[in-house]
């Protein structure tokens, strides 16, 4: 039996998601994989707007219950953090005890996005934690987004790939992608 | 035996972290749970930044594992959408079947979110999906935050608070917290 591998990633939103997920598809296949994918859905009908999001929900839990892993784009998406829907299947994985690799395409950290967010104006707080001139907390975990999401992946034993696509292929540039791909082939198949 | 109820959000980083968590815990105690949150832990000690990262990631696992059910502060945090810390979390209690509970303290949803990050630039495509200017597509399923996330909580019979703070109280007012707790109250004690 082949191992199931879910494709998590904001390519779903892009003008050219049915290509990309297509793309993602055939490397996985190629890598030995059986590749499951929010492109693989037929949308299911709805009445509500709100019907047609639980539908979406409830056909990507169950690719999930089905999958043995999870590869999860965690490219920042409009901001300087990941998918939220992304991060919330990478949880869900996780609590399940699969196999989890995650990578992104920036390679700032998740503290040299959050300094450039607030323009560089970060200091040491009277508690010695780095803040914004907000207030919030400036975390600096050498890691690639919030704790959990890197933490939670390396913690289990995945592995999180680094990348550094061009600015105008953040969501199309398979590079960091394909390196993760060939570690959970190495490490599954 | 009282059931147990995992406080996620992103009131970590606030200036008042330890003060807003000691509040959240309180409230949740005196509505019959026995609250956990990132606040009651001692931060474990650990050799390098990513050490930490792993040691808190560790111990949040562990608390969620416990838990009975989450309330999750999706209030959106550094943009427009929710803290990934705790989306993440949310995708992990809904894998394990705990009991499921959300809100935020922004009204305008993850629609009229975009549209606004958007500055209103939004328009029909080709294949019918609203865009933004950059090609990304827009979701419009009446939601608070990504279908995963709103559709995750609503599919598995938990409830999802509205509130609508004042701009400088976005982490700190407790008004949707408390309705949401009530629910939670109801439904499991």
């Amino acid at each position: 039996m082949s191992k199931k591998i879910y494709l998590a990633g904001p390519e779903v939103f892009l003008p050219n998601a049915r290509e990309m997920l297509a793309r993602k598809a055939e490397l996985a296949r190629a890598a030995g994989f059986e590749p499951l994918s929010p492109g693989d859905l037929e949308i299911p009908v709805a009445d509500t707007k709100k019907g047609l999001g639980y539908a979406i929900s409830a056909v990507d839990e169950r690719m999930m219950l089905e999958a043995d892993a999870i590869i999860a784009n965690l490219t920042p998406f409009r901001g300087i953090a990941a998918d939220t829907g992304t991060t919330f299947e990478l949880g869900f994985m996780c609590a399940l005890g699969k196999a989890v690799f995650a990578y992104t395409n920036v390679a700032a950290n998740h503290y040299r996005r959050v300094v450039a967010h607030y323009h560089g104006e970060v200091s040491k707080g009277d508690d010695g934690h780095l803040r914004g001139p907000d207030g919030l907390s400036v975390e600096d975990f050498d890691m690639i987004d919030n704790l959990m999401l890197h933490g939670g992946v390396e913690r289990r034993g995945g592995t999180v790939i680094v990348g550094h696509a061009a600015p105008d292929a953040l969501y199309t540039d398979l590079t960091a992608f394909k390196t993760c791909l060939a570690v959970a082939a190495d490490r599954l198949l």
